[in-house]
């Protein structure tokens, strides 16, 4: 008679084992992912299955009730103190005694998806890199002298095959007394894409390990704190980027490490601290010690990445771009100033994609997958440089557009960042050109009853950057600007609102007694500017592949969350495409991040996709420059935007006389 | 007709090669050990050799006056340049035409035997672990971005065949600066054993790597600044280590550890401080950069290894005396506090033997070389702890002994540390028991003339180990002091030096006016109770052994090379031996610490025969209480010293009535 069959669900895995083989040790010969930290010794409960019973037809077995060994000690013990789910049996105690199909709980595999509501809607693979392994130690002996650590090894060989780990001279220093204080049992946080050790902790430790997926951006630095077991988000948070004090742009800084010699280390010091800070506020947020942190993943642009890693960032400055390094990064936290995680937490820093397209581009592609999609995908990530990916499973694409901080409120009259009191969305109505808007932290429009009383904590404060695309937008819309981007007069709109302000006019969003917001001819040039650079990049790519349009666009970043695609579309700021084709992709780079941080495949993924891209470099590209020229008018004239449908005829150019014609 | 031979000479090592082929690369093609830096561009001159000509009847070639091809422009330049010594080639450059003889001189071999008068008479082999490669890198292209790291890793793979090396984050700092300055050539010094690039150096460096060998000791920091291309020692020097505030031996500091909450955390960082200054002052001294130090290698007992490293000492302490780790330790420099080195510099820490036998006398045994020989050898390194090793070819065993610090002045009444003004040396008159003596810094003894003029710089301050031994040793020869280890008194022993005190006598050596150096009854019970444990010791490695004598005894470490023999013998503290089989092994473990770091083979060496040693602990054994007990006497009765000869026969057993007697 064969030995019994075992069918393990939902992998359809299975194999014949001889009677008495404990369920735990098929899977593991079956390589089905069947959890286990304490290794089989029957405390962790972490490799619980449940077995079917009856005929399973499609499996072609019929399973008897006693196909798994009666409930023993062990598992009656634990269900008297713990409580074992109706049905469920420990995989290290139940073995088998004849055919048996055995379900493997989500909870019980290591590698899983998940779905989350919060911090992001999308599924979640969670497979991490720093698993649990509980093992007992040999004390040590006088007669026969060898280190803890090494003792420490040879169990780690014998009771889980793992060799070749290093272990930090910082975990190195917890090891003694974690091993007196667990009575030579330990638990030992493996990080498995490191080869490395990463904490031994006395006793049985099943869960509670942590990770930070950070995303450092010029701006701002953000980091979900999440469980790397479950994936889930224990805090989230951002913090300004100290580094704004040295420039706000990216290239203002690598200026500064240029004209002030020490100016890189400075900069390195000051986010380097930033990222301690956060990594404590989070953990004190979560209510967790920040020294369980045991993993962090950082994406970030080439010159983030440069200063984070203390490399002087000037060869990023000038032609031809390079980086020190591109490829995806081993380092220990400690490497990175995060002395206070788990003194042995690791960090990966996701490959660059080129001098200007970072490894916060590699995340946006990570995290949106536009090479595992049929659709010809743009991608456009809307910071103080736009970076953009354009392909899908055929071929990829990336490259990055300077477009300048207007988008963020910068070098705008009345601009601000995107906060409490800014006004983030514009409506003007087309016949009374008559304005009206709404701020950050308020949800009434500005001429809703009430709307003065609501504001009054805040203020109105200026106009954050979606609130100048929709406002340049909606002036194109009303007719209070031409499609060369002039703003026309009273006479000419019919609306004192248009203010002349020198030889140009100025439109007045709002006023209260001395205080104006208005949208000047200067911002409207500086919203020009930005929006041809990344139109230019979008239209480079394209050329690149040889199409006029696109298939999807999606808007990612925090700014390309609130920006109105219909808006975006109006003042050319991304190819025509029907409306509905076009979304946003919320935080993509920070969601990558997290990608990277919970499951270890993704790494893999995305450094070989990373090596797939194509990079297209717009600095020298003359293309880029045509383009760019081309791409002034509102929307512009080189493609065409059927989606759209009519824009006013209107032309305001002075030197015609004023008049206000049709053609 | 078949390809031209080539042998190679001393090697030995033949093959055929098409004719035209360089030397150099038939030279790698064998395997024969011919140094290249430059990788046969014909600029780093490293690949000399030296072709033979006419008949070579023992290697049945004859040679022909065209064998190479003729000098050609490279050489021509390189000898108008730099010079050619007569009939000497570029490896590179001269191509086989037919069969030739070729010599590799000593100075092109990488591995090679050097014997150096300075810092020690020892041969020493060099080859080193950090080698230097020169490389081309392409430039970088916008249109493949790829970072300079990739880069270079991509030409050190094509060039030079080295891959999967590792880039420390602080080397990766100065990598774009490095190719720029070089104009895309560098010089890679690549540290083999680690798998690590150690430096990046701009254009061609074809020497200047320098190493440190440092002997980390309770008392004393040695260390030698060495060439690790030639072997040389550059500078050497110590420097006390300054733990001694926290504790004189061993033991006291752990105690410090135990008693001071981040007592540990103050040592270590007093320890690795006093590194970084003897590193800079030996730099100094020497005149070179300390950035050109690409490794250090370091031995040092268990508990400074611990310190070192930053671990708690706690557990050596007590027993089982459990190492954190045993292994020896690949490190980056930096991780020990050695910041102003190289940036990529690498530390490499011997193995330890067991809890109470360290690195130091792994040091020892690598140096001494016990298991490459035929005699039975006992090698006893005196130290605050005494390591001792006994063996030959066919067994090595090793133990520690905790002499206590006597042997090196203190615990003695006028001891003192060996320094300018300790009386190093004693005779005692055997028939007018007049003592003469000599001091450290003045090559007269005290009776000579001029010897009070000589050392009024220094004055005679006190009494340093080897003079404390060789004074106890002369009481005895002379009748002043029992087997027992009692003093006799002026009636006994018939002088006035011996002065009642209380109710023991002392031995006056030396008075002037009030000033008097005297040996006490208690010192010659802290030598009692040193020279027991040590004693012991070497006495439970031979019961284990099963031998009552050894065929030669090696005293190590700088202590062991003042004392004399003889004087050791009639004090007890080595077994009986011929005396022309005991000698000085200088400072062995300094000297396995240098091996270690100019011969990349010694560390396998070691670390294979660390695994090997039999480890004995002292501390546990009960024949070790014995053996102490029994060798109190001076010399003790437990083995006869035959080659000591007759000793005086006198006993000052006080409650014998205090006569002399014979028995």
């Amino acid at each position: 008679m064969s030995d019994p069959l075992v069918i393990f669900m939902p992998s359809g895995k299975r194999g014949r084992f001889p009677t008495g083989t404990p369920v735990l040790t098929a899977a593991r010969q079956l390589g089905v992912d069947l959890d286990s930290v304490c290794g089989g010794r029957g405390i962790c409960s972490k490799c619980q299955v449940q077995p079917g019973e009856g005929s399973f037809s499609k499996l072609g077995v019929t399973v008897a009730p006693d196909a798994l060994s009666p409930f023993n000690a062990v598992e009656q013990r634990y269900d008297e103190k713990r409580g074992l789910r109706p049905g469920r049996r420990l995989g290290c105690q139940a073995t088998v005694q004849s055919d048996v199909v055995i379900d493997v709980p989500a909870e019980s595999q290591v590698h899983r998806q998940v779905i989350r509501k919060a911090a992001s809607d999308r599924a979640l693979t969670v497979d991490p890199a720093t698993r649990l392994h509980l093992v007992t130690v040999e004390e040590p002996d006088m007669d026969a002298p060898s280190g803890d650590l090494e003792r420490l090894r040879d169990a780690l060989a014998a009771q889980w095959d793992l060799r070749d780990l290093t272990m930090p001279l910082p975990v190195l220093r917890t090891l003694q007394t974690a091993l007196r204080k667990g009575n030579w049992q330990v638990t030992v946080a493996v990080n498995h894409h490191a080869g490395a050790i990463a904490g031994v902790y006395p006793g049985l430790r099943t869960d509670g390990l942590l990770g930070l997926a950070i995303d450092l951006g010029s701006t701002t630095i953000a980091a979900h704190l999440c469980d790397l077991a479950t994936g889930e988000v224990r805090a989230s948070g951002g913090i300004m980027n100290p580094q704004i004090r040295f420039g706000e742009d990216l290239m203002s800084r690598v200026s500064y490490a240029m004209m002030n010699p020490g100016g890189d280390v400075e900069m390195t010091t000051a986010v380097r601290s930033a990222l301690a800070d956060l990594a404590a506020e989070l953990s004190g947020e979560a209510g967790v010690d920040a020294r369980d942190i045991v993993e962090a993943v950082v994406v970030c642009n080439p010159v983030m990445h440069h200063l984070l890693l203390g490399v002087d960032p000037v060869e990023l400055g000038q032609s031809p771009f390079a980086l020190a390094t591109s490829d995806a990064l081993r380092l220990e936290a400690r490497d990175l100033g995060l002395d206070a995680l788990s003194p042995g937490a690791r960090a990966y820093i996701l490959p660059c994609i080129a001098g200007h397209v970072g490894a916060d581009a590699a995340a946006v592609a990570l995290s949106e997958a536009p090479d595992q999609a049929d659709p010809l995908t743009l991608i456009v990530d809307v910071g103080t440089n736009a970076e953009i990916l354009l392909g899908n499973r055929d071929r990829l694409l990336a490259c990055s557009s300077p477009t300048g901080p207007a988008f963020e409120g910068a070098q705008i009259s009345a601009g601000q960042r995107a906060a409490p009191g800014a006004i983030e969305r514009v409506e003007i109505d087309a016949d009374t050109k008559e304005p009206r808007f709404r701020v950050i932290g308020c949800d009434l429009w500005s001429d809703d009853p009430g709307f003065a009383a609501a504001t009054e904590a805040t203020g109105i404060t200026g106009i954050c950057g979606s609130g100048i695309i929709e406002a340049v937008a909606e002036m194109r819309l009303a007719g209070l600007l031409d499609a060369g981007g002039l703003i026309g007069s009273a006479a000419q709109t019919g609306t004192d609102r248009c203010v002349a302000e020198g030889r140009t006019h100025s439109f007045l969003l709002w006023q209260d007694g001395d205080r104006r917001i208005l949208v000047t001819q200067g911002d409207i040039r500086a919203i020009q500017l930005a929006k041809s650079a990344l139109y230019a990049g979008a239209r480079l790519l394209m050329d690149e592949l040889g199409v006029d349009t696109v298939d999807k666009v999606t808007l990612a970043g925090a700014f390309g969350a609130h920006i109105s695609p219909r808006h975006a579309m109006v003042l050319g700021m991304i190819p025509d495409a029907p409306l509905d084709a076009v979304g946003s992709a919320g935080n993509a780079a920070g969601h990558g991040a997290r990608m990277a941080l919970c499951d270890v495949s993704a790494r893999d993924r995305i450094e070989t996709l990373v090596r797939q891209i194509q990079k297209v470099e717009t600095a020298v590209a003359p293309r880029f420059q045509e383009h760019f020229v081309a791409a002034n008018a509102i929307p512009h004239a080189t493609a065409p935007f059927p989606h759209l449908g009519p824009l006013p005829d209107v032309s305001f150019n002075q030197s015609s006389g004023g008049r206000r014609r049709r053609r």
